[in-house]
């Protein structure tokens, strides 16, 4: 995935890596980083019968998870070394039911500021072997220096 | 919580229940349902730190995975008895981080229609007795009549 | 309308007040100040058949431009004197046709942060003495400082 | 722009034409149509003294009304012909402040079905030769048929 960003720390790609590796929800969810370039982020993760809904789909919220972690390092990537980042709000757009074998969760950044990026997600669902779009967000991402309890 | 909603169907606490108990991620985040009235619903779970995201609260995702079973369930409650529910599309504000002991999701209906619902919900943090606001969501969420493989 | 936020500029009235007179398309909706609490705005314009759409009702923009103000100006008067308010995003559910003798968007901040505030707004349309829930809005609204060709 | 969707009415230019010329809002900010193909509508309008807020940039609720139509006309385009649209939910992110000589919104379909669709567009300031994103939406378009009070 080409991108026109600039990161300011050249180190993002394994800062993305360790913020992500403190997720311990990833770990619930069973998401896996694919790549991570500056603005952008794709994830993955496989179907898991724990994580459904009443129709046996991946319930919106645990789309919203990926979508979010997605959106979050996307924008990350491209934050200066001190700062860590904190989602403020996001929209989701859920335009198929959530089934296949696995899930991946692009995240992208459409505008990066000092202290707001806006960013943007979509999680596509594969299935013998093809590829479907199930959700669409778009959120607000803070980059927070010297709070309390929040850190890089 | 009062309401000034009738349902079509008497039901109604009894349909919720069983909708919920199919939601496998509810068992995952180990949510209970508090209470059914028409039109809304309340639902609870622990913190778990298998949740939780690299600072240590309850990931934006988890959060809107019980606001949005509150608020898909409030809309639910008014759904006559062929229907099933989906949601299309929430948004959500993360006002504070969401740490405690336990936390309640609040789910309301706003407007109830044949085929669209509109409808609220909101998650407060438990800690040392104290009550605090983490999240809103506002969301729309579909009555589904006769759709392969989406049933009440 | 009864508030529990304490403003921390005593003189938050006539600031909403100088700001609104300078948005100029308030003056092209007609729009007017109800009242100003801390925390809370109420705004109203009457029906004017040049801000419509097909239908022949209010357009959802127009909608949306007065419960922006209401939201925004809510946001504005519980901050500091030397803050500019800018709103960087919001949602919008409609809720009916927005038609009516007259509409009045009811603006109330949710949580104030220094930088950061969410805020919620609803429409209501007048029609016949009866009220009616048209829309409503829930956005982010941030305080600025020092920036360029942005005052208060 | 080219686009991947096939209209199921082919006399569709003819019918966003005609319902963008009943919006009266739509004089009222001067905005005209750049283009129609199926999934895809530009407008353009011009800065205008009287449609801007306090700093003197157009109004976040003007931004979003020519947005709208651009969006809802975007979903139009792929509708039957004796569907009539409706917007029940969008939200808007603003990136930049609009200001500049003129302004091009892009509304373009993401997922188009019978009674759903769900839609994006983006408004991009024109400033000296410049090109620069202002804001961007995402919402929710109902087909309507038959309801009283709104038609084709």
């Amino acid at each position: 995935m080409a991108s026109h960003f600039i990161p300011c720390d050249s180190d993002y790609r394994a800062r993305v890596h360790d913020s992500f590796d403190r997720q311990a929800v990833m770990k619930t969810v069973n998401a896996s980083v694919v790549s991570v370039e500056p603005g952008a982020v794709v994830l993955e993760f496989p179907f898991q019968a724990d994580l459904t809904q009443q129709h046996g789909f991946i319930h919106a919220g645990i789309v919203s998870t990926v979508l979010d972690s997605a959106m979050g390092y996307a924008a990350f990537s491209l934050m200066p070394v001190n700062a860590a980042v904190l989602t403020i709000e996001f929209k989701v757009n859920l335009l198929s039911p959530a089934k296949g074998e696995r899930f991946t969760a692009i995240g992208k950044v459409k505008k990066a500021g000092r202290n707001i990026t806006v960013a943007e997600a979509e999680l596509f669902a594969h299935s013998d072997g093809q590829r479907k779009l199930v959700a669409t967000m778009v959120g607000t991402v803070m980059s927070v220096y010297d709070r309390e309890g929040i850190h890089n």
